[in-house]
């Protein structure tokens, strides 16, 4: 079935975070899909990610683990949907490993409330690679809110990490 | 990818309904994958399936509307996950079309909210099937749910008349 899949995206309910990056697409993929790269990149400093599981299959664990610098811990573990390497990754925080839907109040932290499945789409530019992270929301309310948590800075921030760390590559 | 997922059934948090059927995986899977085959058999009569809308891809549509005798209509759009032809396919109820994470209280009717991810496989057996049909849920309380619903009379039931669908093509 490959890449043939359905992505809707709706201006209302999504957030997008679109860049061209100066490191080839592989590196970016590497940067997604191995725990030990994802612990240097994922979290805007000063939070860190201090732990990372990876079961890069559909189903599979994405399962990450933030700190604060005062020490408060946020884990989280969603489910993969669509990996394409190199390509397409997907994975949502509605589904927990195993594609169970996912239980409000039962993750640690704030992060485990807010439902989204998020689809990070490369595509080589030359050297460079065309960067696409998209948060699909069930309503409005929730878009809103994971705006007002700092999407576009965050996940900005954190890109700028994943591109400092893979011309270490 | 294919058929490498990850499954991880619970018996404290699922529900299956396993049966070998006198009818070839191939028809099961039509059955299973064609609106027009589904409004004969999906709904346990007297209830009845009046619509049924299919996107046979990772991320479609499976939309259905049930109908009560007394014209009650319950309907609900999830979402496929995995469509392996013959073989395996998924879906979840816990995911809009496009991967969009489900909202509670938007459906018509109560089984919107009852979310659960169901694993349908299939295996030749000579020219009859063994088939699993698997409900995966979120915790015990809406497994519980499920079970008082009536899953395995109604699952069961649904199966019977699938079968004797079958039969006809």
């Amino acid at each position: 079935m490959g890449s043939a899949s359905v992505i809707q995206t709706n201006p209302e309910l999504d957030l997008v975070l679109e860049r061209v990056v100066d490191v080839p697409r592989e590196l970016v993929w590497a940067a997604w899909t191995k725990p030990e790269h994802i612990k240097k990149w994922f979290t805007p400093a000063p939070w860190t990610t201090v732990d990372c599981e990876i079961d890069l299959r559909p189903g599979g664990i994405f399962r990450t683990v933030m700190r604060s610098p005062e020490g408060q811990e946020i884990s989280g573990a969603g489910c993969y949907l669509e990996i394409v390497p190199n390509e397409k990754l997907v994975w949502t925080s509605a589904l927990s490993p195993g594609y169970r839907p996912a239980i409000k109040g039962t993750g640690t932290g704030s992060c485990e409330e807010l439902y989204f499945t998020a689809i990070i789409l490369i595509e080589a530019q030359g050297t460079r690679t065309k960067y696409s992270a998209i948060a699909i929301h069930g309503d409005r309310a929730t878009s809103k809110r994971h705006e007002e948590m700092g999407f576009y800075q965050g996940w900005g921030t954190a890109l700028d990490q994943l591109v400092t760390l893979a011309k270490t590559f």
